[in-house]
């Protein structure tokens, strides 16, 4: 949408004129409208359209019918209906990285898409006027067309993994063919269009690589019966054994620590290191990604649509253009007639590199500062669902709060990963903004008039009013003095107040300088609220209105319910818990559970169990488990009573036994 | 420090040229340049400072020396020097509205000043290149020069009520008297000088009241040992009574507030009712009410610099200046050739005349809101010092925190007053230019476009989107929906999740149009938090950051180390108990303490008491009080501890007993 925005109201961004089609400028012999043909690829889209969709309909059907016949077979419509699942976000699959490939090629299509002429590639430039139309529908085509690219992984079978080798080669080749033919288009800027489709080949080259090893790795893993592994008990293992075993390693030394160990762990809460036996949930890797995506789209966008412009203006620039520019003082001029030479043409031209020179610099500094944001938001989630996974609330919250699904709560799960990718790119547009301002007014107030010494506004205004800020700078060097000299008691601790007279007398007397040094103060708060809003705007962790208001605030109320989801639905000890329940039950039904009803493994919480004498000692450990780690994990209490109010005359009663 | 740098970058400031100086327009009649003659007061400036100023010093010096022979007589230099006491800040001396006036006509004197062209009455105008050095001197001038109108009252005796009378009345009647023979001035608007000195008027007429009610009081009363009545001992009684009062009053009925009364509540929370047996301290209501007069100055200089100049500009409108209009396409013209008849000539003067009323309402907006969070910030500090009294430290600043006196705490303790007031300065400019342009814009975007039917730039763009907002008001919908119905098990408490294949593939569905939707929040949570703190940065007890960097925001830091020395120097309960001590004292010293030695009373929690037997009974209902109070405000025992750690041995110590 911002995109959009910004489509809608530059006209340079409509492609019917063709000034900004020059290429980059260097010398002046360049300066020959260079026209880029219009390029046909041997594919074109529509066609690949046209084969691939029903290509992938086909695949989809033919999948969906195999999971079908599988359940079908067992007992007939036991809730697991047809359905391909994309993927699992509440689960721990390990595959994050096919996730994040399939979401990239999907917005990174959209992202295209919003500037395109053509959002549906079936339909013809002559329907213009219902382009509106064919965007939206457009938002609703393309997650259906890569749907099979990411459904074929869920099966969890050869023929699945087999059709998503096919599906992704194909992707992948038509792309790169379309790409290595036309490299160049006449949109915005020549290598717009390859660029901004960078990450779409990318994702489509992970996948062509992800697929074939899976299956390869399927034919290998033959012996094994694939229905044992439930897809992420490795994960929930190991965050079980590192709970467990996390006791013994407890630091003793609570000394201060030194100004080099909190600059370093200062540091490091920017770096993001995997910790053992603790995986952050798939929603909040796909999110961060998203963003990533977002901010290099948005960036790339910026950067063709100004610098190109930019070096045109500059290599446009004639002395009649100067005059204008002397006319309104901007530039220096020599001469009293203010007929502009051939100095004041090059200074002119200095000036306007010096902002193009301002403008990258911004976006590199807003990219770098949204990618620190980014990565440090992923060290605070960690924190965070450490926190509520203990039972820690307050911490996170700074007031308790349920952990319980809820309707608002499930709708905020669901925007989530949108949610982080569009403040990602707003933010970056915001932070751009700023510091281009900042940058260009750093540069014509500060650097150029040291350099050239011409329109030396700032430095004239601070010489002029040194004598305000030196007093302001004595009054609170005075104020400080007398405070530690006059009136504090200095031997006696906790400090006492004493000669309170000239205390009072000296808070009289400095009444209006400290006005003064409230109004900088005033300037100060109102730099640093706004800095600090604009840098974190991107963060959805973090609430940009102070404490006891953050619910107005739309991306941290998001946040919050979002953890509260995650939490609830997918706390790994639960998880943990839950496959013990499942292989304590397995015996009994004899191969009665597939990997994929392992989501499902909650609801068992509920059946009554069958207490034949064998299991009767696995149940005891999965009892004594269950005990031991509501104990440790007090925030699964309030949940699992809900359970147990529910089920109470046959359900499975655990007291809480001491380990 | 605002007003000065408007006044140097508006050129319109400088009172060399003459073309402002027309008066407010009505008809075109009134158009002829009318030059408002430069006006000489009987009595001018510099004479009155000159007699004032030896004046003040004679009665301050005469005043000192009755304190200091006061001190020498009982015994030499113990303590307390022959200063005179301006006010006294931290303790409750009832003559709050004597302290507010005096500040007020300090403040409004150097809000004058800062304009002028004379900072200091003596000099003549022919200085004017060490004109900021003049400035800087005045600001150490000016409060020295009323100095005694306050210091009088503190003196507590006929012979200070009687100078204060004589010195207020001339004071009174020489600004009076100046006024009303020159009500005109050439600066900026004619009345504007009027208007701005209305402040220290009237300030200056409550003075010339007050000093004359003591005097005459302090006759009356003669009968009474002044001496015995220490200052504010009857707040401190009252506080007390009512806080061990306070048990029996608790409600019982805990049931669920109505809408109304919550509605209600939330009203009450804005508008300060004064409590029994509760008052904000001297400090908090001087830097509310010096934060109105600024908001007054400020609103007042806007409104002269403004709404005249573009009174001119409207009148003097020519068909000339109306073609640039209908060039820029900013006046709809009807005539094709472009030259603009007698209807663009009044259209573009209507929307000179809209600009001006947008200006108006946005500033009548500003100061109300204002007024309106300086009112609630009073409530809230009521609150916050409520709580800190009664120990209640993570209450306010959400953290553990010490409440002692230190170096850094006592300095922003004395800035206090004055950031309030520089804050509510640069707050009220702040948002005069928010709501200036967002008025603007409303008013240009879609006020007139609603009355003329032209210029519907709005209207269109909201039109062409209009499926793209269906869309994304459709997808919400859906989304709440499909939770309620599939997502969420609906007769189960808690509710549980269920569908997730479904959950999983409508997430992946919506992908794209969430991100819509978050660019949507992303816009909104800008505007929400822009407001916020434009709105809010007037409030001294409002952090503009989020939890966890508020320290970083100068306003909010001040404000927790004032609370900080607020509540450890004058806890109503801890000045009552030093008001029970020197009851108990008294008799053994036999009129040893004078009134203005109460505010040295916690100091002689460390002398040892001589234990006469008369006095055992009393000092026994000393210490069981000391316990009792402890016990009810336990944010006492800290301070206390210290005092007795350094004290072990022969100081007073009370075991706390049960009551």
């Amino acid at each position: 949408m911002s995109s959009q925005g910004l489509a809608n109201e530059d006209p340079s961004f409509s492609y019917d004129d063709n000034w900004y089609m020059y290429g980059p400028i260097g010398d002046q012999d360049d300066m020959a409208p260079e026209v880029i043909p219009e390029c046909f690829p041997t594919i074109p889209y529509d066609l690949y359209h046209a084969c691939m969709a029903p290509i992938s309909l086909v695949i989809l059907l033919i999948l969906s019918l195999l999971v079908k016949r599988k359940t079908l077979y067992k007992s007939c419509w036991d809730g697991a209906p047809g359905l391909l699942s994309p993927l699992r976000f509440l689960e721990e699959d390990g595959e994050k990285g096919l996730t994040v490939a399939v979401f990239g090629i999907l917005f990174s299509s959209l992202c295209v898409l919003v500037l395109d002429n053509n959002p549906l590639p079936f339909l013809s430039d002559s329907s213009t006027q219902y382009r509106e139309y064919w965007k939206i529908m457009a938002l609703l085509y393309y997650p259906a067309f890569y749907y099979p690219l990411i459904a074929c992984a869920t099966v969890q079978r050869r023929v699945g993994y087999l059709f998503g080798c096919l599906l992704s080669w194909c992707h992948c080749v038509v792309h790169l063919w379309q790409k290595v033919e036309c490299p160049q288009s006449p949109k915005i800027y020549r290598y717009y269009s390859l660029l901004s489709y960078l990450p779409v080949i990318l994702c489509l080259l992970v996948l062509s690589l992800w697929y074939p090893v899976q299956l390869v790795k399927s034919f290998r893993e033959k012996e094994k019966v694939v229905a044992d592994e439930i897809p992420g008990s490795d994960y929930y293992k190991d965050y079980l054994k590192n709970i467990l075993a996390k006791k013994s390693q407890k630091r003793s030394s609570v000394s201060k620590p030194s100004l080099q160990s909190r600059l370093q762990s200062y540091l490091r809460s920017y770096i993001y290191t995997p910790q053992k036996g603790f995986q952050i949930p798939l929603k909040l890797v796909l999110s961060l990604a998203m963003a990533l995506i977002a901010v290099y789209q948005v960036a790339l966008l910026l950067l063709a649509a100004f610098v190109p412009n930019i070096q045109i203006v500059r290599s446009g620039m004639t002395k009649e253009l100067t005059a204008l520019f002397v006319q309104f003082g901007i530039v220096p001029s020599e001469n009293p007639s203010g007929v502009p030479g051939d100095k004041e043409l090059a200074t002119a031209k200095h000036y306007i590199w010096s902002v193009e020179v301002c403008f990258v610099t911004s976006l590199v500094i807003s990219c770098l500062l949204t990618f620190c944001m980014l990565l440090k938001s992923l060290v605070k989630h960690r924190i965070n669902l450490q926190c509520l996974y203990r039972g820690a609330v307050l911490d996170v919250f700074y007031r308790p709060r349920r952990l319980q699904p809820s309707q608002q709560a499930l709708v905020c799960w669901m925007c989530f990963a949108g949610f982080q990718t569009a403040f990602a790119c707003l933010g970056l547009l915001v932070q751009q903004i700023i510091l281009f301002v900042c940058t260009v007014g750093f540069t014509f107030l500060v650097v150029i008039p040291l350099q050239s010494g011409s329109n030396m506004h700032l430095f004239k205004i601070v010489e002029n009013m040194w004598p305000f800020w030196l007093t302001l700078v004595v009054a609170v060097f005075v104020q400080n003095l007398l405070t530690h000299y006059c009136f504090l008691e200095r031997d006696c601790i906790p400090k006492e107040l004493t000669n309170r007279r000239a205390l009072y007398i000296v808070t009289y007397l400095l009444f209006p300088i400290n006005v003064l040094i409230g109004v900088l103060a005033g300037v100060w708060r109102l730099v640093v609220s706004a800095l600090y809003n604009v840098v974190h705007f991107c963060r959805l962790d973090v609430s940009l209105l102070s404490h006891g208001v953050e619910v107005f605030d739309p991306g941290y109320r998001t946040y919050c319910y979002y953890l509260k989801i995650e939490v609830s639905q997918s706390h790994p000890v639960m998880k943990a818990f839950c496959l013990l329940l499942l292989q304590t039950h397995s015996p009994t039904r004899r191969k009665g559970l597939e990997p994929r009803e392992a989501e499902e493994g909650v609801k068992l919480m509920k059946t009554t169990m069958s207490t034949s004498k064998a299991s009767k000692s696995k149940q005891n450990l999965a009892r004594w488990s269950l005990a031991y780690t509501l104990l440790n994990n007090p925030s699964l209490l309030p949940y699992r009573k809900g359970v147990l109010s529910n089920q109470t005359p046959n359900g499975m009663q655990v007291s809480p036994a001491k380990p």
